[in-house]
Formats: structure tokens, C-alpha cells, sequence
């Protein structure tokens, strides 16, 4: 198959998965009735309910499992936060403005669909020009605004729609502004990420845990980005829900005690050398990637394979899920090692989840910028014997001599590293004064011997303080949930072949809708049967849908699977009914007083459908 | 006792409550190291476990139970979709500067302060004065800028820090604004209620049931409130969790097939009449308070139960829960009825439910704005013949009379209600011609009989379309949730006496953590069992948290009495374990393998503490 066929297939099984979904309100674009929203999708009742028990899970699977201090912070957040955290200054895209019509377009976008299109349709392209494209593509994240500009110019780039001349490109803030309060005085954004009001809170969530690391803390909540221009329908959107974890360990000691649980697992990696050298991702067991330093440690290692766990659960393809690892240039330079969790689907490989060791970054800034210390401390079982450096500026001196800028000259003297204090020791020791540079006030001045005095000191220490590293596991929901219904959908022939009907293979995890009930033919007795058996579902707590329509049940069965729906229950007598479980179409035939509790033992998963078809007799309709 | 004796007693125990709350870590102010943000708080560990554990309950006593359609909607909503509802002109406070610092006041909060203040602590009021100022009090939601504006000015009331003197009155809109994309021409704001998400996806959700009524959608999520000075703790917040009903019901039939499920729950009611003349709050069986008209409809009333339901079985105390009707100047002008559940803390009376019927507002209100019909449908059994006003404008006519006007005249006419098109038919019959006032021109002018064709054609009609009335049960989680913290606060005394200790009465069902293990003394093998208890607990889902310092049991227990856990294991043998109730302090005996299913089975409420009291040795310690 040529790449041009590939393409359309996936676009095709898209349409057909896209269209499924809108029809039966798994989602709708947000404001449908004013004409939309660009990047904004609402959860429509199964898609609700499928949303509802991804969360549910991940409490389960991550909160409960793990013991986890779970919080919930507001979207809202003020200035200073995301100051410290660097998205004021750089949570930015790249845009371009259309000269005449001021239609905005993100820079890197239009760039890599020139490319893109130039080496797929372009018979004429030379092999020279294909290599120098190909190679943009490949840089096309590390451009800085001059050079992308200069490759839009270079190529006479213009605006998609009117083909008038670009902007410059600039940088635009992705985080929805607003202003907290009524004076207008105090700027606040829509939260980014919800990571920081984790890194906020880290002082009262270590005392909570008895002043003990590690630790993890873990908020699932809305997250917000005022892309450019929205693409990629569900996975690209302007406001999304994030699951995020921050485990919190000793910089010195990152192993996990229940790594040994996971470390057998064997799944797709895709380690940075191979993606380098051109070499294809492949199956390493996590125990061999951590041991021979493909992935940086086992705390890192141990949630990577919780996610395959996690994912595969949920029902997502393990021979579409890889986990790729950073290159260098992707990385933030505080990282240790980030990897992502892509999974295939038919818009490529597409990052759901990232498993970052974000080191000592958050916190650091947090404490830089607030003042107060987010730190650890660890008791020593004795006490240690430290030297330590003691620089004490005589401020009366120095304020003589400096006057209005004794304050900035005591703090540069205080900063001084080891090196240079003992430097000017010595310095002051055998010239009685040293030239010292103030950096705040670009200056150098002299200091006399009476200005300081600087020693070591021995000093007994009790406790080593540290600023914890954070492993970060950030979840995209609704990326995981699009990926999940490709990876479920599947057609069928109908009964007598004259159509394809339309099927989601859920996990009863995931189903939005456990179970339906339907009387065979409309008649009283019957549905009351049907009734009687959604009180008993509703009381054991599975959701069910009755459907008491005249609708032929072969229709009334499509209908279902096309939402997902694991079984159903069909009443043909007061005495017995059937159960059919929906891939199979297998029917199982069970006594009314019993249907339901059936029914929650396959669903919460105690039994398995084969269990139950052994227990009870089979029907064949 | 008196007032101030009792004010001081409130006070003494809102601050025993939010002191203990905030020490374990219940809520945090947000931001705290930035010295926090007003109005924004943080749910940390337990609160955020109770916030889970009431939305659970809330799905499953509402959602589930109902076969609701639940949905879940952006925050940031574009601007003509709040200019519909009304939100953009209408969610305003009137808000006062001091006019030297800018410092931002409430309007009616001063006056309010002021009279309180007065009424409270002048001994020198005048009989006449007091009276004056209860009036105040009792208005002071219905007064106008202006109004509110004179009766400042009038009682000299100045800036209460400052003293300075304060503008004038004006309305300041409630909504965050932000902007939506990068153009800058695109308002939007944080939505300040669920609700418009469900109505402007009517449409697709009727379809979706089959487009019959009656059905109920539900949503919860976040809602946003940029309040002038928030006060009065966690009750009145910036940014709060709201779940949201909008039962779509015939306005012609607003009875409810289960209504007699709750017809016979009594409960505390405060009808309209009974508060303006002066009487208490008492109980009125629902069934009575339907059939006597004090409540207006069935579906309402059904409601209202199910709302008693849903908060006393968190642990809301039945005696200091009231439903309280509306009065005539607090309802808006298109509401049928509504009724506030409001539940008794240390500030007053506090409105944690709306229960509103409000008739067909909203979606006429999108429907008008968006041109989208947002109605249902009555197929009759057989067809009506009924008489139709027909209107129709000759457009080539009155193109050639009114030339640029024409599309305003044809609309005019087209919009004429029977009375006057029948008017006009007799006037052009009788004189040619006929006065015309066309408002969108602000001008009279002259149809002429070949103009317009006006008559009355019988037709036939299948069905009849209406705007459904909607019933919205409305919950504003985070007060419901701090209501809750009060009313299961106690406390007592520790075993040597020479302490108050304090104390969570939260039933199992909202309880943050279900059970804590601790072994009794820190041994090897006590850990190994504590830990494999651990294990089962997960295992069968339950929340626990493990202790193993080697602080005294009585301590421990009293740490986790008042996180509220309502079980906790004590392990002082490998083959069995006891088993300590919260409140009774009474403790059972049970085997190692067996706990884990003991504690699910209380927690989840399939047996009692008496049950399995009754089951098992008791322990005496």
C-alpha cells in the first residue's frame, strides 16, 4: 500500500470513528447552536460517562494504590505563580499575523505544512531540496522567531487563505488572562498545568506525610491553553482535563520499593540513541532499561510501567503504545530524563502521557521566588562534624564607607562562594584590603580587613536539608479517551450483510452504559420484568439503559454496541431472561432474581465472561 | 443565654472547627507562600477525599438513580452565549471605591454592617431608628444604585478602613473576563454556572432521549464568581464546584411518576406566607405541602425530597436543614417557584440548594438569540384541525414602496400577533389601505391592500411544539461540604481528661480515609500483618492510611478521630486484630484474613456497626 492509499484509509477509519462519536453525543463542539467554538468540545452523556470512569480508575489504579495525597486547586491563579514557574515569560507559540486581515497563524505550523506538502506532492523537487526540507522538519521545534521567519520568507510563505504577506513571527502567551478582584490591579491567568499548586503546597504536604520522603501528591482538574489555531479535532484543544502526579524523592536515592512489581513488564521503548540512529522502537523489559541506564532510575522506571499498566487496562492497543524518550534538545534543561507515552492513532504517535524527572526545577523557583524554603530535611543518626564557611560583613564599617549602598555590598559579600571568600581572605590578610566587584551595583569597590571577617568554622550538624527532586507522570484525559475510542471501534456485517454496523470493544471498566434492558416485544409483563430489573441494577449500582421501543432487537442490539454497551439483558419470559455479551454476541440464559448481580460480577471484573458462560446455560437465539 | 453570649459561642466554634480543619490540612488558603489569594482555597488531602466521596454520592443518588444525562462542558465560554442568558447585563454587584485609595467595597455589605452594627451596640437607638434600620435590612437586596447610594450618604457611612469618603454606587460585573484566541476580538468569560451548557445543548440531549419528555441532564463542574471582597470564609468563594439538574418537563404536566416515593418525608419547610407574617419554619409532610399549593408542582416537590435525602444522608443534621421558599422580591420574574435548602452553621441560615422551577426561560432566551428552536414535540394520536393566522407580505410590492426598508417592513408584518393582523385585514378590506407603525424604522407607513395577504386557513395539525419548563435543582458543593464539617464536629474528653479532643462524625459513606492500621507496638511482625491487612484493604478498595510510629495508640486514635476515619485496626497479634469504632470507641475481635471484608462491608453499608457488633467478640483495652 502506497503512502497516498495509507493516508486516506486513516482518514477514512477517522470519519467513520469521528462520525460515530458526534452522533451519539459521545462529544459535541461546545456551542454548537452559536456556531462553536474552535477548540472546545463538551462531553456529551457516554462520553461523560466514559470520562467518569478513566478518573475513577486512575484514582483507583494511582491515588489508592500508591497512597497518594490527592489535592484540588484553583483554575484561577495569580501573576506571581506562573512568574516563578516561567509561563508568564515562556508558555509561548510563535504566530504570524496575515498583513491585511490580521488572521493569526502559528509560525511552525505553516512551515511544516509547506514542507510536508512540497515533499509529498512535488514530483519536480530535487534530491538536495528533499534533504534540506526533510532537515527542517527535523529542527522545526528548536527555530528561534528570526530563523523561522527567515525560512518563511525564504520559501515566499504566505497566509493560507488570501495569500497576503505574513507578520514577522512573535511570541504569543498561550495562557487565557483575566484579573482577579475589581480594581484590575491584580493580573491572573487560567491554569496551565495543575502541577503548581502541588509545588505551592509542598511544605504542608510534607509535614502531612510526617515530614517523611517520598511522597507523592496527585490533582486531577481543568487545564487551559489559548492555542493559535486549534487542529487535530479532540487532541488539540483550548481547555482539557489533566491528571498529574508529583512524587517527591531524595535527590540521592531514587529507587522505588515496589519497582520489582513492575519490572518483568515488556513493552515498546524508544530509547533517544535509537531514535538517533535511525533504529526502530522496541520491546525492553523496564528492569533492563533501568539497570542498563536507559531510563534514569527506578522511581522513573516504576511509573512508566504503572502507565502501561494504566493504559492497557483502560483497553488501548499495547502494540500501538510506545514510550519514547526525549532527545536532548526537547528536554528542559533542568530535566533529568522525561518519556512520553505516545500512542498510535490515525493522526500518528501522539504524546498522552509524560513521565518527567523534572529534578530540583519546581521548587527551587518557588522558593526562590516566595522566600519561603521548600525543602527536606533528612536526621542524621549522629551527629556529622562539618566545616563550614562563615563570612560576617561588619556592617558599621561598611556602612561608613559605602553609605546608601551598604545593603547591596553585604549581600554580594555574603554570596561569595567558597573560592573567592577564602581568595580574599587571603587577599585581606597579607594587603589588608581586596577590590571586590558588586555585581547589583556594577561596580568594583574595596573592602578593608575591619569590613569582614571570614572563617571556617567547625560546626556539628544534625540534618542534611535538600530540595527534593519531583518525578512528574502528567496525564492528557482527553487525548487517552480519543486514542481509547480508535483503538475500540471496529465494524461488523449486519445479520443479513447489507450493512456495517459500528461497535466499541470497552472494557466494562470503561463502558459508559453496563448493561440495557430490553422487553423482547412490547407488552406489560415484560416490562415490568424490565423494570423490576433496573431497580436491582440501580440498587447494586451499574448504570443500565432500558429501551421499551418496538424497535426490532437486532436494531435495538446495534444500537447499543455502537455505544459500547458490554451487555444486555433481554426479557423473553417473567421467569428467565438472557444475557448477551456484545463482541461474542454469546447469550447466556439466567433466572430474573439473579440477572443483576450476573451482571456486576462480570462488570467490577470478579468474574470473567467465559466464567459465567460456564456456569449457565447457553441460548442460542 | 443572649445575643452576644451566643454570637461569641458561634464564633468560639467556627474556630475550633476551621482551626482544626486547617491544621489537617482539610483546606488550605491558596497560594498560601504568596500570601494567599482572597476567596481561593484549596482542598488538600482529607477535604479532598469528602469532595470525591460527596460527587460520588451525588452520581449515584442522582444520576445514576434518575437515568440522568450527564454532561460536561468548557468553563471559558464565549460572550453571546452569557449575553443570552443574561449574565453579561444582569450578574452585576453594585460595588463603592474609597475615592482616595481605589480600595473596592460591596454596597449593600456596608449598609448592612452599618445597621447590624448599630442595632447590635448602640444603647442610645431610638425605638423609631431601630425600626428604621430592620427596614433597611429587610430591603436591602431590592434596593437600586441610587437608592443604595442615598441611604449611605444619608447615614455618613465612609470607607471602613480608611474613613475616607466613598463614590457613588455602581454595578460591577461578576464574571472573569478573558479573551478567546489570539486576535483580541473574542470575549469570553469563566462560565458562573453549569446550567448554560445544558440548555444550549437541548437539542442533541432531546434527541439523544429519544425526544421525549420528560428527561434530566446533569453537569457538574467549576464556576466562577470574581466576588468584590469575598468573606465569610469557605462559603463565599471565587471559584467553587457547582452540580447542576435541568429537568426538562411538559409545562402542561409537571408530575413525576415517583413522587410517591417521597410524598410521606417530613421535614423542616418555610413557606413564603409564613415568613412575612412573622411565623418559624415548621414540619410539613411533602405530599401535603404539593397538594396544598405551597408547593407548585409535583416534579418540583420530588426534588425537594430527594434533596432532603441526599444531604441528611451525608451527615447534614435534619433539624438545622430548612427548605425556604422564595419570596415574591427574591424570585426572578419568569420563575414558577423556588425553594432554598438551607442548612443552619455558624453563620446563619446558608443557601446550599436551589430548587427553582424557572418555567421556560432559558430556552426561549437561546432560542430567541441563537434562531435555533429549542422545543419539543407532542405527536397527537390523531390529527387537529385548528385555524391559522396566515400573514403573507407581497414582496415585489412592498420592494417597489419602501425600496432600502423593505426586509424591516416584511418582518414587522410577519411579526403581528392576531388581534392586530385582523385589525389591519378589516381596515385594508374597508379602505385600501392601512397605518402601519414599523418599530425597527421608528416610523409609521402605508401597506396597501396589495401589499400583505392576511387570512385564516384551517390546517391540520400532528403535533403540538412547546418550550419545555425547566426544573433545576442547583448544589453548590463546597458549602454543602463546610455545613457538613460543622454539623459532624464534637468533641471530648481524652481518657486522662486533661485534654478536649477533637472529632469527625462523617458517616463511612463521606468519610476522607475509611480505615487507619496500626500495629500496636513497632515490631517486625506486627508491620508484616499491618501491611498485608494494607494490602486487602486495596485490594477491596478501601482508603486507609497505615501508622507505624511508635506514638501511644491513644494519641494515634485521637489523630484520626479527627480526620474523621471511622474504623481503624489495631494489630496486637499475627492471627487476629480488633477492630475500634470512632464514635462508640467500641472495639471487636477479628481474624487477619477476614478484616479487609468486615471493613468494606461496614463502609459500604451492607451491615451496621451493630451488625458485626453483634457477630464478633468485643474487646475491652
Amino acid at each position: 500500500m502506497d503512502a497516498a492509499q495509507e493516508a486516506h484509509n486513516r482518514e477514512a477509519f477517522r470519519q467513520a470513528v469521528v462520525n460515530t462519536l458526534e452522533r451519539r453525543l459521545f462529544y459535541i463542539p461546545s456551542f454548537k447552536i452559536y456556531r462553536g467554538v474552535a477548540g472546545l468540545y463538551d462531553y456529551g452523556p457516554p462520553g461523560c460517562a466514559v470520562k467518569s470512569n478513566v478518573l475513577a480508575f486512575w484514582r483507583q489504579h494511582f491515588v489508592l494504590e500508591e497512597n497518594m495525597l490527592e489535592v484540588d486547586c484553583p483554575c484561577v491563579t495569580p501573576e506571581i505563580v506562573l512568574k516563578a514557574s516561567g509561563h508568564v515569560d515562556k508558555f509561548t507559540d510563535l504566530m504570524v499575523k496575515d498583513e491585511k486581515t490580521g488572521t493569526c497563524y502559528r509560525a511552525d505550523h505553516l512551515l511544516k505544512d509547506y514542507c510536508k506538502d512540497k515533499l509529498e506532492k512535488d514530483p519536480n523537487l530535487s534530491d538536495e531540496k528533499a534533504a534540506e526540507l526533510r532537515h527542517v522538519l527535523a529542527v522545526l521545534d528548536d527555530l528561534s522567531a528570526e530563523e523561522l521567519g527567515a525560512k518563511l520568507k525564504g520559501y515566499g510563505i504566505t497566509a493560507p487563505d488570501t495569500k497576503n504577506t505574513l507578520s514577522d513571527p512573535y511570541p504569543f502567551n498561550l495562557m487565557f488572562q483575566t484579573s482577579i478582584g475589581p480594581s484590575g490591579l491584580s493580573p491572573g491567568y487560567m491554569r496551565p498545568e495543575t502541577a503548581q499548586g502541588i509545588f505551592v503546597n509542598f511544605k504542608d504536604l510534607y509535614y502531612y506525610n510526617g515530614n517523611k520522603l517520598p511522597f507523592a501528591a496527585a490533582q486531577i482538574g481543568q487545564a487551559f491553553r489559548n492555542e493559535i489555531s486549534p487542529r487535530q479535532g479532540l487532541l488539540r484543544v483550548r481547555e482539557f482535563t489533566l491528571a498529574e502526579i508529583e512524587h517527591f524523592v531524595d535527590p540521592d536515592d531514587k529507587s522505588h520499593p515496589k519497582f520489582s512489581e513492575v519490572a518483568s513488564l515488556e513493552f515498546l521503548m524508544f530509547p533517544r540513541e535509537d531514535q538517533v540512529s535511525g533504529r526502530a522502537a522496541r520491546r525492553i523489559p523496564i528492569g533492563d532499561a533501568v539497570t542498563q541506564g536507559i531510563v534514569n532510575n527506578e522511581t522513573l522506571g516504576y511509573f512508566i510501567g504503572r502507565v502501561y499498566l494504566f493504559l492497557t487496562e483502560l483497553g488501548i492497543d499495547k502494540d500501538r503504545l510506545r514510550f519514547r524518550q526525549h532527545l536532548a534538545n526537547e528536554m528542559a534543561h533542568y530535566a533529568a530524563d522525561c518519556w512520553d507515552a505516545e500512542i498510535e492513532c490515525s493522526y500518528g504517535w501522539i504524546e498522552c502521557v509524560g513521565i518527567a524527572d523534572r529534578s530540583a526545577y519546581d521548587l527551587r523557583a518557588h522558593t526562590d521566588k516566595s522566600g519561603v524554603a521548600l525543602v527536606a530535611h533528612e536526621k542524621y543518626p549522629e551527629a556529622k562534624e562539618v566545616e563550614k564557611l562563615v563570612i560576617a560583613p561588619v556592617k558599621k564599617e561598611l556602612g561608613l564607607a559605602f553609605k546608601g549602598n551598604q545593603r547591596m555590598v553585604v549581600e554580594a559579600l555574603e554570596a561569595m562562594g567558597e573560592e573567592e571568600a577564602m581568595e580574599m581572605k587571603a587577599t585581606l590578610e597579607t594587603k589588608g584590603e581586596a577590590e571586590f566587584r558588586v555585581c547589583t551595583l556594577d561596580k568594583v569597590v574595596t573592602i578593608k580587613s575591619n569590613m569582614v571577617s571570614i572563617s571556617k568554622e567547625k560546626k556539628k550538624e544534625h540534618q542534611r536539608v535538600f530540595t527534593p527532586s519531583v518525578i512528574e507522570p502528567s496525564f492528557g484525559i482527553g487525548r487517552i479517551i480519543y486514542c481509547l475510542y480508535e483503538h475500540s471501534f471496529y465494524t461488523r456485517p449486519s445479520k443479513d450483510g447489507d450493512e456495517q454496523l459500528n461497535v466499541f470493544r470497552f472494557p466494562p471498566l470503561v463502558a459508559p452504559i453496563k448493561c440495557t434492558v430490553f422487553p423482547l416485544v412490547q407488552n406489560q409483563q415484560y416490562e415490568e420484568v424490565a423494570r423490576s430489573i433496573a431497580r436491582a441494577l440501580t440498587t447494586v449500582g451499574i448504570s443500565y439503559k432500558i429501551d421499551i421501543t418496538g424497535t426490532s432487537i437486532g436494531k435495538r442490539y446495534a444500537r447499543t454496541d455502537e455505544l459500547g454497551v458490554p451487555f444486555a439483558i433481554t426479557v423473553d419470559s417473567t421467569s428467565s431472561v438472557t444475557v448477551r455479551e456484545r463482541d461474542s454476541k454469546q447469550q447466556i440464559r439466567v433466572n430474573v432474581d439473579e440477572v443483576a448481580s450476573v451482571v456486576k460480577e462480570v462488570t467490577d471484573g470478579v468474574s470473567t465472561w467465559a466464567d459465567v458462560l460456564w456456569r449457565y446455560p447457553t441460548h442460542s437465539s
